[in-house]
């Protein structure tokens, strides 16, 4: 079936879920899915809608400028319209961990992902072979602290050659720069391993260790400049106990991070994920 | 059936459980439950053991004494020993809010917690019906900036009167004075609403609100002087969304404080934490 | 502030919510809440909308009138209509357990729920101390098998004497004749102490202990003729292990049983259950 | 570190682990870990030893038989030996369905699991290719009505070529008869897609869609004469939603399927797991 979504923010006010329902019913939208959430602190308007293309009477291309003329200006609204027929381009990048790339490329595998894979990009040979075996190009980019600026540079421009639409950083475990994260906005997720706001920044098993904590968790963010500070996506946690080592942490802790990034990608995927400020609106 | 407990702390070393183990055996011990842990990290030890008091060839008095004699000086063990037949006796510190009080009064109702619970101390009135429709008496001592530290002592007074072994802190909302702390080290059990180490401090939910969390949480843990750092005793989580409000995480979070204190006292009054460090090994 | 709440349940069909909205809006209601659900294989559409009663053209007395004339019939729609100045009237049935009893009435005590109790019926006296305290009449009526007829009919009366809304069985114990469920279709919560449909029936706990069982459940459904399958509220478990006995299965499952019962009571309270066939639409 | 590890079972009674204590200490033997059970309502001991072999007084081949002598014969024991130093060698059985493979695999590559796996059987060809890009041996074995003895046979056959100690079904989707079965007691895991015993036999998420279960669940155990019905090892359960149709069961369920199917492999292969009748003493 072929179907549209689109996401929309504006400042909340009476008759907007009249409205957009209008403008779909009046061109003979058949509304499969719609949601919609208030932020009564800010006084911020969240919706997602979903319908049949088929019957529907405005064509692809015109949708967005009737909607812009017909509903979003008049109510100041910020919009986003998706087809299901043109798949999300999706980069991985990834250091030596395997276990969140492997259930990642499971997933494409098996057609639960939604996606393309145009690449993956790493500063380590490791998961190279991993890669090609599910036959997606490998582009081994080693970093260090004389040549990010440049590295950066040369992973920007494959993403742009490859037309990337969104990034994952499963595990990569690189600060990215300003630039580069300004260059995707939103559109960045990564991989904490920690049930943030705790445990911010390295080694959050090993702090996790140290505290005694009897749980400890991942969370799935886009990434903005502040350090493991962007909106949240998705959060897990497991129980842990007093005869578990860091290195059992770290073991425990991998299956909850792959589990919540897979996640958060398919709310990605769906745009089921509307960020604003540092959080995120998820509709599923 | 009467029965004693002992727990172990002492540097690690071969032979501690075998000469444990037969100090109970060779005199007539029926073992119950037996539990040990080494922290590898540090190189400490620790166990738990349980025995029957009626067949055993030594009588109460004389277990601690002899035991030291003839185990504990040997591996330098600190330990403590308990009997069943002696109920422990806790002490409950609330302001105004209800869930925990009640949660922990309908367990000692019920016969849940084995305990005997001489009074309630409480900075407001709030909650004094519900105490007393338990026959438990309630101390009113208002407190402000300007009398803390005497009421502090009329506290002590109270607790000493009233042979308190142990203290719970059931949404007290009043942080004690390291004098106070240091006259019952890891025997003050505080509930903070978060997962600690997330959200120390005052406001967790309005905190985690802000910072747009998946996963609120709450902390048992013992009390030290450092705010919200002590040992932890039991956490848990639960989901939240993007359509709930501070006051929803509120409720949300009222349910997971309630189980997690709950079960921390039962852990305490069981004998099954010892606490080092700013950690808890838990044998259950 | 004064808020409607309608639940509608119609065939699918284009236009529903739609139509919907266009009422409310039309009339200057204020929308607060709204959503909607359609049970694709059975082809069935639900929605729950609640707004603001102040500034609506409708008076409350004709919104049903009016509702019922320019849309339901339209549609062929059942629908449901609650203002929250009418707090709902709950019944509570127990016998001598206490644990869910508690948490229901200390959530009354401290105003979570919103709801009127006008009584509590027990077969049993255990309880009777704890609902006086509460200034909640209890009464008292002992049954065997001799009497469980009349002794149901004098429970029908006093529900009706009394306007009960609906019935909460706290752990009551006892099975309830098709007479007396059919009194009230929908209107009677259970708790049932196991992951439903696990373990139906008598001693689910022995029973989960016998088969081995890593986790344990409890399940709150509205209580139709066939035993323990009637649409499900809500469910949550808790894991065990192998070192726990049939009655720590007991006090374990105590906490689950009574947290998943009073969120069900919430649910129902505020009106987002949309129950059908052996199901539920919960708009949480 | 060579490690070995002793897993025992026999009717409780005084002084069992006094005597295997001593028997581990006087040959020397560093003590690891060691944990023991008692089930109270049939009078069963259970406990698992783990020790340091290299300053151990007793060589690898005669510990088994002066154990025996010493200890074993004692007290009506029954007892495994493991060491470390030899590598558990599993076979894995698939139909078409990849996400538990994949999560073995995964965990196989990157060194997680401790085990060699010689031979992957199928009877189907659609993912030999994922087995061999694991440089793993796929064996495609056709199943029907008509061949299933002949079949079992061959598998058998290539079972004991290879040397297989134990058999994990990673959604196999055959029912193994009772011939095989009893050649791998207790060697034999499958992983069941609902929370057993809910839901026993073929389609469970259209069981649990249709009773309309607020939750869903995953069980491993081991596989007996009787249809899901084997000692449970692990257990783990996701939430679902009224909006969540029979696929979306499917797809949320795998997660928690491959999770725990992979924690059961990791107990079995760590000698964590003590199977009688039916049930599972689990020493993590």
């Amino acid at each position: 079936m072929n179907k549209a979504i689109i996401t929309i923010q504006c400042p909340d006010q009476k008759g907007i879920v009249v409205t957009v329902s209008d403008f779909l019913y009046n061109y003979q939208g058949n509304i499969l899915e719609v949601d919609q959430h208030v932020d009564e602190e800010i006084g911020m308007f969240f919706m997602r809608a979903a319908w049949e293309l088929d019957s529907f009477a405005l064509d692809k291309e015109s949708i967005g400028s009737v909607f812009k003329e017909e509903v979003a200006d008049r109510f100041g609204m910020s919009f986003d319209l998706y087809f299901n027929t043109q798949k999300p381009r999706m980069a991985i990048f990834v250091s030596k961990l395997s276990h969140c790339l492997f259930d990642i490329l499971s997933r494409y595998y098996s057609g639960q992902f939604d996606v393309e894979i145009p690449l993956v990009i790493s500063n380590h040979l490791e998961l190279k072979k991993v890669v090609t075996a599910f036959r997606i190009p490998f582009y081994h980019l080693p970093m260090d602290k004389t040549n990010k600026a440049a590295v950066e540079q040369q992973q920007i421009e494959l993403l742009k050659k490859h037309n990337v639409d969104f990034i994952v950083l499963a595990r990569y475990m690189q600060i990215l720069s300003g630039d580069f994260i300004q260059s995707f906005p939103n559109q960045i997720i990564n991989i904490h391993h920690s049930f943030l706001p705790a445990f911010v920044g390295a080694k959050p098993y090993h702090a996790a260790y140290e505290r005694g904590v009897k749980i400890i968790g991942a969370t799935a963010h886009y990434v903005t400049e502040e350090l493991d500070a962007g909106p949240i996506i998705e959060q897990e946690i497991a129980r842990v106990r007093h005869h578990n080592s860091v290195s059992d942490l770290v073991q425990i802790g991998q299956d909850v991070e792959k589990v919540v990034l897979s996640k958060a990608i398919k709310y990605h995927l769906e745009r089921k994920v509307l960020a604003y400020r540092n959080k995120t609106v998820i509709f599923y």
